[in-house]
């Protein structure tokens, strides 16, 4: 091997998009006679939620202005998850963008997890995207990954393992440039 | 192409009818201890509902006399779908009539989700019907179109892109007739 | 034809016994962290059991010692289904026997759909017994019928038509004697 | 045969632990917007630890640091269950170590059922363990038996009727043994 590569700089996601509804949960929402509304969330994606951010790659969740759910529900899943929930329009993407750029981040460093039509852009954008196995076929179309679990049902942990194997090639192979380099 | 065709008039549905039980929920009901009843929706069958409505297709919630659903539960529901909510008898076309008749329609113009041996003679009579993949022989036998999706998990998301297909392929067949008598 | 073929007494069920957990639940009890408690039923089953009960067959739900219903849930179940609840012991059949007795049936006028171990000697004894898909081997194997339906999915309501379709097979069979005699 | 065997003893589970989240319960978490907490369990899984129990074999529920079960939770399950519920921390076998020596058992005689990373050394050190089917392909790995039911869906009554056949076989075997000695 010869000439300059420059800073190997390896395609390792930092940040994640996920959407409450349908990816974290599995879409439903339980609607009581007295006005209580509840949602479910697996033990699994939590779990592979905490594996991401044990990995230095910080979760936000989002939630949608079509969908929306109660602020003291966003503040449960919050604190049960340890990430942050914010609010999207309809377009996410518009949403999303500034603070990828806060962040100085790069689209191909971000993991992006929708389940509908909305999503498209994003999952498009995103150098890691996935959708749950139950998701419509445009956004299943757009992803770059499909669940083999549904959504609220261990598809965030499924994309979260994807994504952890990802990262541990991109090291593996950089390791590998590096021995290549100094031979 | 030669001769007079009268006012091409696309058989575009203007009105959907479609059960609460079993076609917006999966039939269940959480009854609890304390006295709390619970049904379950799901986001992608809500967002299927916006999709008719944004499309100008009028969306109708039915529950049943058989099978009520608390008044304060349906008005939860039609604030959350943006759906009228109204109660029907055993024979849901005595109650559907005289609405298809005020708003000046024909039942061609009409889509009808139902789910079970009640709903038989409106799958039969509406211009567009469907059922969700779990409902019983009798009515899947009555239906036009048989959702591969359950009730609950997306079945009126299924019948609404169906429907808005079939909308689609109406409007380009009109608008080839317009060229044909062009030319 | 000729002989005496003495009263033609065709086997139509008359009364049904029917576990609540499992066969008219999923078998699921939620447990809440303030102390409630909450069952799940589906109206597709709700639905055959009135088609049984406009068919003149009693329908009994039966809850356990071992799997306790709280007796104001067990109130809903009764209002919401029309059905009498009661309990039963470890061996159902010691409590149940009475009751036959009582109405003055035979146990093959009796239908029995239950879900485990404890069920299997109703199961056996019944005229016609069920057990819905999901149950254990032990209860599959005593059960004359085993549904296609899971507990709380639509069991109860495919008992309830294999039921009344044998009903009508009976009817046409004692008709057709008639018709014999007559000849 | 001759010889001297020994006292024969046979490989009989005296004890077993078990996760709650994701054995006993199928992972799944309901939070309300009221700030209610609810978790679901299957009859079919608790009648299954019931027939542990009624073959003296002590069943000890986990539930974890990383996924804490509120106390009064806890406390519920305990009595529906009739097992102790004890919180474990990130590597379970440091907390259940001194609790097998206590007793004066070996791993051999312990079962345990889990469904995640943190259960591998559990599930390897145990003489029976398992897995629900929808568990994690590293847990899976590590597990001696793998459910052909889900967490929460009857995993623990699979689990359960497997130890008790072993049991049988194991008295079977003895048996024969002693047998053979006589002979």
């Amino acid at each position: 091997r010869y000439g300059y590569f420059g800073r190997a700089t390896p395609e390792v996601v930092r940040l994640m998009f996920c959407n409450v509804s349908g990816c974290l949960t599995d879409g439903r929402i339980f609607l009581s006679v007295s006005g209580e509304e509840m949602v479910s969330i697996n033990a699994r994606d939590t779990s592979g939620i905490r594996m991401l951010q044990g990995e230095q790659v910080e979760v936000v969740l989002l939630t949608s202005d079509l969908d929306p759910v109660a602020q003291s529900l966003a503040d449960r899943l919050a604190k049960r998850t340890g990430c942050k929930v914010m609010q999207v329009g309809k377009e996410p993407l518009d949403d999303l963008k500034p603070i990828v750029e806060e962040k100085k981040l790069d689209w191909k460093d971000v993991a992006y997890m929708g389940n509908d039509k909305q999503d498209v852009k994003c999952l498009n954008l995103a150098g890691m995207s996935a959708v749950p196995k139950d998701a419509p076929v445009v956004a299943i179309n757009a992803a770059k990954y499909t669940c083999q679990n549904c959504g609220g049902m261990g598809a965030i942990r499924e994309f979260a393992e994807h994504i952890l194997l990802q990262k541990e090639k991109a090291k593996a192979q950089m390791e590998q440039h590096r021995i290549d380099r100094c031979n």
